[in-house]
Formats: structure tokens, C-alpha cells, sequence
């Protein structure tokens, strides 16, 4: 077999035998096959696509290719979570001691952030000591004596998918569905998910710009998982505008707090009860949705989800006090209270641009290895719908310093549209997509 | 400017600016640009096409890349002629000396043998003395001084062009009409040629297998040079089966010395009037094909092709004793005659075939750096269109020992077809394009 034959094969739009990918997916994590190979093939794939089957073959070579963390002894099935991105996205940061409160264990393997949308690991990092590398002893351990564990990936997971995205990058073959889907369901199975609920985002500020665009990366997504024996359920989700108010890091892990003492934004605390519930669905531990909601809402009721995060935070080393004492977490020297600069109905909050300002503030990153400032970013006042008056605040900017904040206020001021007239705010969920 | 951003957009199938041609190509020939992003690039290049002003601007950023020869000097119209590849093609060994004897000097830079065709150099090698490798001063000499050379590369010419398709070679990224053509059209503008002569082959033993491929690629290398200045004419030939009698080094010397000494095959000899007669009506030499063709026919007649041709060799310090007596150039130790295993009339002679079984009895590379036996091949007998009586010869294999040449004869006698019915032999021209 040659590696050269196999592009040739995709190139002419022909599916590749599992064999054919199998050698291809070892040639590169071992390096056997050299970079521009993998890279023509990347573009090769992009071009003609993928079959299901040659998606879930990929997939599972992928998985293969490294260690797999075990997580069978944990519950009857152990339920993960996935968002694609987007902007003031800290679900799991209020889900996963939800759904743990409620009954469910959660042990998950996150990521962090590129781009304009934040990543978990980063979010929990603003936490004053919160460890997130760990040994998988160590990660089981806290799964099972707390019930929750979030961490970054110290096991060999997927290594194959680890060296394909980087190259994938750098030659412009990022937006392929079959390489997107296997990427992330590789990490999924690898990571040891018996079940996944994904959070697929719509709009500007998501990779899938259309309902229809999502509904395509989930259906594959949900085929691989199925084909492998995985419960899979796709949330179909507004990413118009950013979720809930806060864009950074502290912001973010304060507006997850607030959340869980039930005192969160109507939109992200709804986000949370839909995807939280179609977990306890796929976890065996609610009959419906609606079910599995009412479970949550007294999670949150009843201070249980509090307690749970904040039993996390210790057991992952981290600094309670910061979290019972927000002003403990880390403070921008600059606060900026920006006032809307007219009266009227808000029709658009441009989740991307709002984004970008949050990474040009320090709360992303631009490329793998900057650094990131924890307590800067952006708390929204209103949103899509909404009606404000002049005057009125309309965003607050946390930066490092005043040039920045000026730049930031120009940029989001710009990230607004208007009407005179009344405007429905868009819907938050599009649809749920049940696995078979 | 992002070597990324240029492949991305060429990946969604916009046309690339001349500046992010050139741009590409300085990367490239710098090194500057990665491999991998250059197969990425050249994956969809393939895939998405580029228009004629690409393929231009891509042409002459790889001619702008590396040094130029000015052949300017030489003649008020220096001629080229390149060949897209076929089985047995000597065409220039005998059609040089015949267009220079005719009045046209010719300045050539020839390129080595890869897969199942082979090349000028290596042919020319097997003349004992002959020398391929010269400085471009010397080069010029000889043009000057002897109307005639035909050497290998050492200027440093469309360097751009040549790591460009040594990443192609191992990406499957070589069947590109645009990157076909502009490799091509690259080479002969900055060797110097202001008129070309293309002999794009059709058939089973060619890159373009229908005459509707050979135009295409014709008409863009036509596109190509017309726009920058050239006059150029295409001649489509047939490669269904080989071209003459001899395939193998030293055998095509001996069938190009008896060609211009008179005795050629005839289809051979008919082939070099086409190609000669385009040449000499670019040149100015000729009025019409016609004149010509009656111009190189006398050439033969009265033995100025083949004066030409020995102080051509002379000139490159070859033997000339090896060329008046063919027994003094390199002969293979075992000559198999083998017969017609039946009696009828030839249907196919599979050119493809024919040459991979050259490049088995060691006439031929199968990769770059291959060593070449210049005294092994393959002489046919009876063509397609012919009758044979069993018993007669059908071929001749010379190779370096009896299993190689029991081999050959097991392959090549595959390689026929026949018929009790009359066939008419194939047309050896297709057609001619004349460039505007």
C-alpha cells in the first residue's frame, strides 16, 4: 500500500477501504507518511468528501491510534457533552454540576480555547489554584468520590487527530464535515463517553452558519456515534449572539456561579436546563426531557448544583473562597461602563466580532501558546429584542488598560444593530436531534 | 499575505491575483512556503482548475523564479519543440538535424526519461562520448558555431517548477492541466524558445488518452504562450502504440541514424516531416507545412540531416565512428528473435505496455536516480494494420540475460491484438492547431 495511491483514490472521489484508512491514520501518527502527503489528502477529502462509513472508519483508526480512557465503572453510562464554540459558552461549567447533582456522574476531558470562542480549561484556570492536569488515577478518583471531574488531556487521546488538526490549519482544510466529525468524535470515544450530548452552534458566531449547515455536521456526528454503539443526541443552538452576558474568563466563571446560586441570564439558564436534561435522558436517569429538566431545576432549587461545584473546585485544588467571594476572582484594572448610544429596539449583537474584541482584550487567543489575561472581557446588558433607552448601560468592558478598553468600546459599538420597531429575540434552541 | 489565505481561496475556486501567484511561488522556490502547503495548494489546484490568466501568471512567476537563456542571438526565430512523452519517441534526434540542416538552428534543452517514456538525454547518452552537460557559454558555442545542441539543465531554470513537481510526483497531484502546462510552457520560456512546436501524444501510451484531453491541454499551452509573446503550433499524434520500430537508448539511436540516412520507418519518418515543417513555417523558413516538408525531405536526399548530425555529435563530444557504424554502439548480450504466434492481422500494439516492458529489461527509470542499461529494448515488427504469417518475426527483445528476456517476451506478446479481418492502421496525426 502507498500513501501516494490513497490520495489518488480520494482525489479521483472513490471511498477508501478501512484498510486504506487505517494505513493512512497510522503513516501519520508515526510519521511513516510525511506532512505534504497528509496534506494533499486533507484537501483531497475536503474536495470530494466522505461516506459515513470511510467518516466512522477514520473515526475509529483515530481512537486507535493512542490510549482510550476507561470509564465503564463509573455509572450504567456515562453521559459526555460537546459544544462546537462559540462566545460566552461556559455550559459546562453550570451543566456538569447539575447533572452531576442530579444523579449522573460527569468525567470530562476539555479543551482549550482558539480563536474567538473560549475553552473550558481556560474559564476553570481563572479559579485561583484549580488544577486542570491531572493524572487519569487522579481524574477517576475525583469522578468517583465527587461525581465530577473536568480536566485537560494528559493521556495520549487520539494522537492521530492531534497531528492532522495541526496541519489541517495551516492548509486551509479545517472546514471539511468528515474531518470536523471525526476529529471530534475521535476525542470523544478516546476520552471514554458512552453517550454524547452535542451542542451544536448556528450562526455568525459558530462554524455552522446555517441551521441546515449544523444539522448536517450533527447528523454525521450522531451517524458515527451510532455506528459505534454510542447514545448520541444533537442540541441545535443560537450562536447569533453570544449565550448569557459575560465574555471572559473570570466573567464567565462568575456568571456560572450566579447561575448555579439561581440568580444566572434567562437564556443561558434555559441553554443549560435543555442540554443538561437530554444528558439525564441519555444517562438512563430521567424517561423524557422534560423530565430530566424538572430534576435540574430543583438541582438549582435546592443548592445541591452550588454544592457540587463547589465541592469540584476543592477537590480540583481550587481556591473555594474566589468562588463564594467573586471579587476574589481575578479583576480587570479597567472597568468601562459603556452607555447605548441611542433608544431603540436591539436587532443584532454580533457573537463573532464580540468575540474577536474579547481575544483583542486578552481573553483568547490569536495562535496556540499566547497567554491569556483571566479577568478581562465584556458583560452585555441586553440583547436581541430587547428595548433600551439612550443613556442606558449597554455593555461594561473589564480590560488591562484604557487604550484597549477604547478600542473594545469602538469595536462592540459597531457590533450592534437597531429598529425603531419591536423585534422578536431569536429563538435559543433551533431543534434536538434524537439518535434513533 | 498568508500562504493559508491564498490556498483557502483557491480551495473555494476563486481565481488567484498575479500577486498571490507570486507570492506562492517565491515561497516555494524559497522554501519559505512549507511542502505541506504547497501539496494542499497543488491538491486544489487539481480540483478547482485555474483560469488561462492564472495559468499564465503562474507560468511566468516559475520563469522569473531562476535564470533565462537568450537565445536571441541565434536566429531572428529560435524554434523549440516539446513532446508531452510517448513510447519510442525519438523524434528529436532525427528532426533536429534535419530542421537545422534545413536553416534553423536549434538550441535545445532536453530533459531525462521518468516511468514508461523515455528521454532525449538518455538516448543521447548512449552514443560513447556524448557529452549532455554543458556550461550555457558552451551551449551557445555550439548553437552558434554548429546550428545544433541539444543538452541537459545546468542553468538554474524555473527551479520553482522543479520543487513544485517533485512534490506533485508524491501527492497525486500531477494530472493538472494547468500545472501540466505551466511546468511545460515554463521550461521552454526560460530556455529560451520563441516559437514552439508541441507534439501532444494521444493514446493509451500518453498522459492524454482521447483526442478531446490532447486539445485541451494543447489549447492552454497554445493560451500560454500566445499571451506571453510565442508563436506556437500543436501537433496531435497518435501513442495508441509506439512510435517507429525501436524502443530502448541505444536502439532508437540506430532508428534515428538510419532515418536520417534514408531508411527510416515509415511512420517515423512522416512524423518528423510534420513536426520539422511547423517548425520551419514558425521560423520564417517556410511559407507553408508544405514547403516546408519539401525543405526536410531534401535534407534527407541530399545528406545535410545527416552531415548535421555527425558534426552535431562531434560537437558533444561523441563518437562519431558510433554513429556510421551502429555495430559500435552499446550492445545488449542476449537478442531474442520472437515469432508471430499466429497469423492475422495486428489490431493493437499497446504502447503503455510496451514501454513498461522496457523499463523492466532496464531501459528506462522507474524512479529518479535509476541507473539505465542504454543497450537493451525492444525492436517490433509488423505494426497495427499489418498482416503477419505465423512463424514470422513479430519482435525482437535485446536484454541483459535470458530471464529478463523471457519475461519481455511473456509481457509484449500480451501486449497485441489481433484479427482475421483487415484493420486500417491508425492515423499518426490527429491534427494540427495553429496558434492564431
Amino acid at each position: 500500500m502507498r500513501a501516494v495511491d490513497i490520495i489518488a483514490k480520494k482525489r479521483d472521489g472513490l471511498p477508501l477501504t478501512a484498510e486504506e484508512i487505517g494505513f493512512f491514520v497510522c503513516g501519520l501518527v508515526t510519521g511513516k507518511i510525511p506532512d505534504y502527503q497528509v496534506a494533499a489528502w486533507a484537501m483531497a477529502v475536503l474536495l470530494k468528501g466522505m461516506t459515513l462509513r470511510e467518516t466512522v472508519d477514520l473515526t475509529m483508526a483515530m481512537v486507535h491510534s493512542g490510549e482510550t480512557i476507561d470509564l465503564s465503572g463509573l455509572a450504567q453510562v456515562v453521559v459526555d457533552k460537546h459544544s462546537t464554540g462559540g462566545v460566552g459558552d461556559k455550559t459546562t461549567l453550570a451543566v456538569a454540576p447539575m447533572v452531576s447533582a442530579a444523579g449522573l456522574p460527569v468525567a470530562k476531558i476539555s479543551g482549550r480555547g482558539l480563536g474567538f470562542t473560549g475553552g473550558t480549561l481556560d474559564k476553570l484556570e481563572s479559579i485561583p489554584g484549580f488544577q486542570v492536569w491531572l493524572s487519569v488515577e487522579r481524574f477517576l478518583a475525583i469522578a468517583r468520590d465527587i461525581g465530577i471531574v473536568v480536566a485537560g488531556q494528559t493521556a495520549d487521546l487520539a494522537p492521530a487527530d492531534g497531528r492532522l488538526y495541526a496541519l489541517r490549519d495551516v492548509t486551509a482544510t479545517v472546514p471539511s464535515l468528515p474531518l470536523i466529525a471525526s476529529s471530534i468524535m475521535s476525542k470523544k470515544i478516546a476520552s471514554g463517553a458512552q453517550a454524547i450530548v452535542l451542542d451544536v452552534k448556528v450562526g455568525g458566531g459558530a462554524f455552522a452558519r446555517t441551521v441546515e449547515d449544523a444539522r448536517a455536521l450533527a447528523r454525521l456526528m450522531i451517524g458515527i456515534g451510532q455506528a459505534v454503539g454510542r447514545r448520541m443526541t444533537a442540541v441545535l443552538s443560537n450562536m447569533d449572539q453570544p449565550l448569557g452576558a459575560a465574555v471572559g474568563n473570570a466573567l464567565e466563571v462568575a456568571e456560572a456561579v450566579k447561575t448555579l446560586r439561581g440568580n444566572g441570564p434567562s437564556d443561558f439558564v434555559e441553554h443549560c436546563l435543555v442540554i443538561g436534561a437530554e444528558m439525564l435522558v441519555l444517562g438512563g436517569l430521567a424517561q423524557t426531557p422534560a423530565d430530566g429538566r424538572a430534576r435540574l431545576a430543583r438541582t438549582l432549587e435546592d443548592g445541591s448544583a452550588w454544592n457540587r461545584f463547589r465541592a469540584w473546585v476543592a477537590a480540583q485544588g481550587g481556591d473555594v473562597r474566589a468562588v463564594d467571594d467573586l471579587s476574589l476572582l481575578p479583576q480587570a484594572p479597567v472597568v468601562e461602563t459603556v452607555p447605548a448610544p441611542r433608544s431603540g429596539y436591539i436587532t443584532g449583537q454580533a457573537a463573532r466580532e464580540v468575540g474577536l474584541t474579547a481575544m483583542s482584550l486578552g481573553a483568547g487567543r490569536a495562535r496556540k501558546g499566547d497567554r491569556i489575561d483571566p479577568s478581562v472581557g465584556i458583560l452585555l446588558g441586553p440583547k436581541v429584542g430587547d428595548w433600551i433607552a439612550a443613556g442606558e448601560t449597554l455593555f461594561t468592558i473589564h480590560a488591562r488598560d484604557q487604550a484597549s478598553a477604547a478600542d473594545a468600546r469602538a469595536r462592540l459599538l459597531r457590533a450592534y444593530s437597531w429598529s425603531d420597531e419591536p423585534v422578536s429575540p431569536p429563538p435559543l434552541i433551533y431543534e434536538v436531534m434524537r439518535g434513533g
